[in-house]
């Protein structure tokens, strides 16, 4: 009998270490899970990976399996070139690791490493919306707004890692200041985190929703749906923190293109679950705002590789 | 005798039609010029371009040398994918033209086609600020701002030739209205235009230079390197102004290596004339902005590959 070819993805989480066997196709076949428990240092999480990657050697034997792969997403600046990880606070990694020489020494393994939302633009490439783009671009919109890039039908994140930082990116004077420190980062304007401070902060300033009073969403229990809401329901203070995300969402995009100039842009992450009322409000400020008229546009879509997409991702970094 | 490799590079202007020889390490071997005329149509220039080979085929021939590729820089939107120039306002082109069919058809070549921009950035690549680079950038500082991109060890230009139209990002609400239409491009803080322009309208709302008055320039007659040298004589005026050009040109430079993270930025054009003074501004600036202080800082770097760096450049497009 002929083996199947697997990889092994791992979803480097702040809470988990997710795993999983994934096959050519890059269909999740088996997944293994341990906490992180990045506290107690990063020894102790380099173990953890290991006997996660061991239990899904082992799954993967019993499946007549070879391992041609093991791929890791990082929630931090992972350098997939040198194998290192510059930086990773919510693991607690404030100095560079070698993450694939120590995961080399402890399992025998050369391990491919990205950004996590590197790996989710991948698992896009492979799965989901951006299949078969030549170049294409997630930018994942939840409590941070990350990024992943597809460059000649490569993922790509730069020379350091620093490529997926697109939250980062200034697009205006700023409102308030960012976890960076910076004023004006993307991620202060497009992130669920800032429908929910700009709204804190209209409302701190005197103004008023009545959707809000009408639902009883009270200031500090407000999420980043209920302005969604409000603002398919036309409520006008929900509508102009929509649009202030619309409009620097809109700058984003537009210095991404002019960059990047993929053929599609995905969106994702939990803001990108108001859909098609995003797709259009984006596509009309787009639209004003469009100067290379002869040039093709690049469309816009909701991200589709699910929940798997870390692990899927993950495992689809070693299938060049 | 063994036939010499050689490459024809023609860098396509508004002015002239400026075609070379150059051999395998970068070197231009022989130069031959016809004026554009765009006025004359695009089958005119054409044509014109079918000369311009024809001669140097000839040069060629006369050397022993064997042409291996032909490679044309265009001011505008070309896509090396396709072979369509999708827009080339310099050249009058307002809609799509299939130059590499078109001179296929000519010439019996298939010729390579890049921005001009993004074929300066491979003539720095090759032999210039950007050799041995793994992502690189050249930003310049022209009439306009343009780029060029080498990414994994090539040229870039995006899936539409538009990733080379950095001078375009939005980095500020704006002092004037950028040829593009839009407010706020970083073209209309960083170019040599701009630092006319951003002087002009502080002249007509009262400031005053004492630099520009000891020197008698006028505010009509002002040019960049007056205000560059007046900056670096220390006149509040233009050291405002210079500081106006370096804040936004951070901001352009942070959102550039947010997407690219290179490992160089090369800066290039007139501007970058203002030398280790413009650099060292900037690096001061982008010190205070910077966020991953783990990972390695990219190096900034004065262009190097000459007048000629839109022949060479262009002929070595088709060196992969």
């Amino acid at each position: 009998m002929e083996a199947n070819h697997m990889y092994i993805g791992i979803d480097l989480g702040g809470t988990n270490i997710a795993g999983g066997l994934v096959d050519d196709s890059g269909t999740l076949l088996f997944n293994y899970s341990m906490p992180t428990e990045a506290a107690k240092g990063y020894q102790h999480v380099l173990e953890g990976i290991a006997n996660v990657m061991a239990t899904l050697k082992q799954e993967a034997t019993n499946r007549q399996g070879v391992i041609l792969g093991v791929g890791i997403g990082v929630p931090g600046l992972a350098d997939d070139f040198s194998g290192v990880v510059y930086e990773c606070v919510n693991l607690l990694w404030k100095s560079p690791v070698t993450l694939r020489a120590d995961l080399k020494e402890l399992t025998g393994y050369d391990v491919h490493i990205g950004n996590d939302a590197s790996v989710a633009a991948v698992a896009e490439f492979r799965v989901g919306a951006l299949r078969q783009v030549r170049n294409g671009v997630l930018v994942t919109l939840g409590t941070g707004v990350g990024g992943g890039l597809i460059v000649n039908g490569q993922p790509f994140s730069g020379s350091h890692g620093v490529g997926s930082e697109i939250g980062h990116m200034v697009v205006a004077p700023g409102e308030y200041r960012c976890n960076c420190g910076r004023m004006g980062c993307l991620e202060t304007y497009a992130s669920a985190t800032a429908l929910i401070k700009l709204s804190q902060m209209a409302l701190q300033s005197g103004e008023v929703s009545e959707y809000f009073i009408e639902k009883g969403i009270e200031s500090e229990r407000i999420e980043a749906k209920d302005v969604i809401e409000g603002a398919k329901a036309n409520d006008p203070f929900c509508l102009r923190i929509f649009n202030t995300m619309v409009t620097h969402l809109t700058i984003g995009l537009i210095n991404l293109v002019t960059v990047i100039d993929p053929e599609i842009v995905v969106l994702g992450g939990g803001v990108s679950k108001a859909g098609h009322f995003l797709i259009e409000a984006l596509e009309i400020a787009l639209e004003k705002e469009r100067i290379f008229r002869a040039a093709p546009k690049f469309e816009i879509k909701i991200a589709e590789a699910g929940n798997d997409a870390g692990i899927i991702g993950a495992a689809m970094l070693c299938k060049n």
